[in-house]
């Protein structure tokens, strides 16, 4: 997979895709990201890439002219037939969740295009971006962060990326439930012990055991996701007894 | 605001929050953010902080011993009576939002703990955490970039952190609605013309066009947020001709 981001601050990716997973991916192949500077575009003499809004208002809105041709700057070294998938991270997007992750994880070009100040000039979402997409409804300084939690997210989900000792069937919103709580050593840490049933081998009470923590954590942090979850008959009697 | 950062990856933060209104932040002396290793708290004697869950399964569980150290080191720095906010990123977490920001923008104390791998030791949670917080439904890779953006989104409310020219007043979620479109020079643009209207110098119809604009975008992408929001008898009539 190519990854292209489009930002004013390359140097904020620093950090946060140079670890782990991520990081692993790219010296394997499997994942190629660039950052590209929307200033190094502007055709201003000042490299100047933002100005005052039409019909005022606080803040500065990115110009269209720069991140438009820092696109097709990008968008000419494709092959041709390549469709890459154009996301402008914003508060007015689709919300980003695991789904929209596993879809993404899917396409061969990902262009992120980062807004910074006020946001971009409409003209560019307009000519050039095929997705808008908000990862959560708070108010952030920039793109940076949303694209880097984006490209976290799906390029865990890219074959090969993960071990298998990280295997990712088992997390969160997999099979759309919360999950379970995790234990570790030692058994009893200060006065703290460990559920006596993960220590009694029994692997069915174990399983029964998580699937009940599931349930009950879903029920009582995020029940809008219990309508949309594929639950056993098992399941709908843990949970009518739960709701009691 | 004091922010302390507990995470196996203090290197990871090292991009993101150190740009623009962030940095400038810290400069002021508004806010002090701290990153803490929880490595070297381990009592382990080759330093590891992981190891297999109880019950088996994929992945690695943090132990809770270097964590919780780790949290007692920060706290015993606290002035007496000083009740730190504690929280766990994690995607079983209350569902972080503009609101929670804005709660957690009026506290002293904040201290983030970044899990990583399968997630942490339960008893370290029950110990130490005061809020579990997801910044959405996705999973990650750890709780680094969840912390970064959590602590962009919470630092830019605090008062004087934002400048004039960036006050957050018309932002997306401040008023319960998606932001309007934004455009600034040229009018035209490579034969893409702004609104007319946004070059009316008219404001009452300039006001009239974006707030028509939010109602028509977040009806379109967000039905959800229509309910939360607070609407005037004008805005009631403006959707009820914009379902039609």
């Amino acid at each position: 997979m190519n990854i292209r981001v489009l930002t004013l601050f390359p140097e904020m990716f620093q950090g946060p895709l140079n670890m782990s997973i991520i990081k692993r991916a790219q010296e394997k192949k499997m994942l190629d990201i660039q950052y590209i500077d929307i200033r190094e575009f502007t055709d201003n003499k000042h490299k100047k890439v933002d100005d005052y809004p039409y019909g005022g208002g606080a803040g500065m809105v990115m110009t269209a002219q720069p991140i438009i041709d820092c696109y097709q700057h990008v968008a000419n070294q494709l092959q041709e037939g390549d469709k890459p998938r154009v996301i402008y991270c914003s508060p007015k997007g689709r919300v980003f969740d695991q789904k929209l992750a596993q879809e993404l994880s899917k396409e061969k070009h990902l262009i992120f295009i980062c807004g910074h100040y006020e946001g971009i000039d409409q003209r560019a979402i307009d000519e050039v971006v095929t997705d808008e997409v908000s990862i959560g409804d708070y108010v952030l300084t920039g793109g940076e962060l949303p694209a880097a939690v984006m490209i976290d997210a799906v390029a865990r989900l890219i074959p090969g990326v993960l071990g298998q000792a990280e295997s990712y069937q088992e997390e969160s919103f997999y099979c759309g439930l919360l999950e379970y709580p995790h234990y570790t050593r030692p058994s009893n840490f200060r006065g703290l012990e460990v559920p006596s049933v993960l220590l009694s081998g029994n692997h069915k009470d174990i399983d029964r055991w998580r699937r009940e923590k599931s349930l009950e954590i879903t029920l009582k942090r995020r029940p809008d996701l219990l309508e949309k979850a594929t639950l056993s008959d098992e399941d709908k009697q843990i949970l009518k007894y739960l709701k009691k």
